[in-house]
């Protein structure tokens, strides 16, 4: 049922955080309006978009009231169980990504093994059975260890260390698999969009900077990255992409040992390493997202400025500091991006960006002025 | 009363055409949710942000029941009548432009006096009390003249022209002034924001391309344009928005006779000059009106590219052509927008950008995207 005014498609997405919010800056200019299944009026994207509708997302009934109201569907989250999805999708409404990808990005250890089946590099891993293959992997692989959710996990969350044998963090019937812990030198992220015709559009590969499991800063393109290294990341991306018919955006987030690279996460959705595009590159990638959805053609991907330096803003109290945006607006060289979030501590409430000729005076402009919006005590 | 949930104050726009949609996409990255007075629920605006009032903006108390939702008010047309605008301004809510700025721009006879007790060239003009003035007008400065309604005409509408004395084209009873016909080489604009506190900054200057009295085309900068002339255009700029006292954007219409520049139009309000903007500047003339009207700090009004074209998508007919789009995204040098709203022959419902290095090839692409878009009969 297209838009009874504009005759163009509505587009649904399940999920009102700030990817959504961002989406919808993406969809106005393109004529569309996202409508949105929302927990509650107060999410990000709830307050930026007209078309709300309310309920959870794993409520088998909201979901198909949701997908009788738009054109495609698309997600902010990976919360939507995949059995849904599928019966959805049987239902009609065409449903990006799909439930084969969604479902392998849903838990690590079918993650693990998709990736590990397409033939890319994953760590040394293990699914964790019984109490005793953490035990086991250690003294193969050695110690320490990674003990991980297989999932829910997010920022670091579902993440355990283990230096030697003990107990384990969390119980084994919660799901969890054992990775070897990789030496890594940075952390990288191939991101592309994809549409149903299997046309693809990359951005240039990024380098992402973590902060106690959080990601903090993003750099494009990721510096020093040898042209074999690079295209090579971007080989991985496209060989998930196709190998999991993804539709939409894929954030492939890798290790770089040095000598190689490793997947490390997938996500298939707008992804926060890929933040810097809505000023860096061409066409943001909540544009290509929906583009690739709508099955229209992708936008250019190339970027705009020498670096792009994205930081996030994990506000520091339960309020903002009333100065800190006028502050932060004040360097005109940084684009600033709130996501229209109550504040609390650690809470990530925004983002900006920094474009330039140097990097290193880029990465401080941008680290200022996130430094400057995360709130009181700076 | 700021935002609940995010602390931030409320914007407030009356009218909720494209000008309010565009604002509102500039309105969420700064963590803001416009809210906006429309006349009716399908307006552009009213179709992209959930916090819509419906009202006519010369509504009195509609108006003042609005006001008390804002934090500040600014506006998308300039149909409130200037009494309606001061009486509010006492009432307590800042209301940006305010109502002299908004009066002198609502009537072409007030504009012309202001324009030249400013000190600056405008045609020679006079008002039309009587029906003779034409004729005696055009006695001392020769023929043809150019007769306009004084108020509410745009887009070409209101503008008569005269070859010789005769009946008047409309009731002298509806307020006239009768100009000059200027020999003009071109049309340009100088387009800028200024902040309550009086701090300025300009983009550059552009040259319109107008068709039928409607804009078609801007050319970000203005090609062959002396450096001394666009230093004396922005200055014009400078001093209207001075001397009224405007606070938010500002747009200078201009002729260019090749020797002078001369005041053609102005518009305290976002602006079709300044489109271009959103793609070709680093900041947008809608996230400049914003933070203007807060009185944030502004944005950095640089250039992106060397050219930047700015093309009006006007409709050719009732129905958009549904490959239309598809069609213009597959240029990837082009940025389309969009405005949300039906289609019928003329009405401007988007814009495209391109952006190059070579002005040629870059208005070719801005005009053959604008015309994909344009719906059927292409």
């Amino acid at each position: 049922m297209p838009h009874p005014v504009t005759g163009l498609p509505v587009v649904g997405m399940v999920g009102a955080g700030q990817l959504a919010r961002m989406t919808q800056e993406a969809a106005l200019p393109l004529g569309l309006t996202l409508r949105v299944l929302a927990r509650g009026p107060e999410e990000s994207a709830a307050l930026s978009t007209p078309l709300v509708s309310l309920g959870a997302p794993d409520d088998a009934r909201r979901l198909a009231e949701f997908a009788a109201t738009c054109d495609v569907m698309t997600f902010d989250h990976e919360l939507v169980p995949a059995v849904l999805v599928r019966a959805l999708a049987d239902s009609g409404t065409p449903i990006y990504p799909g439930a084969t990808a969604l479902e392998t990005t849903q838990d690590k250890v079918r993650m693990r093994r998709a990736v590990a089946g397409l033939g890319l590099p994953v760590p040394a891993w293990a699914p964790v059975l019984r109490e005793r293959d953490v035990a086991d992997f250690g003294a193969v692989h050695g110690w320490p260890v990674v003990v991980k959710r297989a999932q829910g996990g997010y920022d670091g969350r579902g993440v355990f260390f283990m230096a030697g044998p003990g107990q384990l963090p969390v119980p084994v019937e919660e799901g969890l698999l054992v990775e070897e812990q990789v030496e890594i030198e940075r952390e990288l992220a191939a991101v592309l969009a994809r549409r149903p015709t299997g046309e693809i559009a990359a951005y240039c590969v990024v380098q992402t900077v973590q902060r106690e499991g959080i990601c903090v800063e993003v750099i494009a393109p990721a510096p020093d990255l040898a042209r074999r290294v690079s295209a090579q990341a971007l080989e991985m991306a496209r060989a998930v992409a196709d190998g999991l018919d993804v539709v939409g955006i894929l954030a492939v987030e890798l290790f770089d040992t040095g000598g190689a690279l490793m997947v490390n996460e997938l996500a298939v959705r707008p992804h926060n390493s890929a933040h810097w595009t809505i000023d860096g590159a061409a066409t943001s990638q909540f544009s290509q997202h929906l583009r690739a959805v709508l099955n229209w053609p992708l936008g250019d991907p190339g970027t705009c400025a020498p670096w792009t330096v994205m930081a996030n803003i994990l506000a520091r109290a339960h309020t903002t500091d009333p100065a800190g945006l006028p502050a932060a607006l004040a360097d005109r060289t940084v684009r600033v991006h709130l996501y229209g979030k109550a504040a609390r501590p650690g809470r990530k409430v925004g983002h900006v960006t920094a474009m330039g000729a140097d990097l290193e005076e880029t990465r401080r402009r941008a680290a200022l002025a996130a430094h400057r919006l995360a709130g009181e005590g700076s």
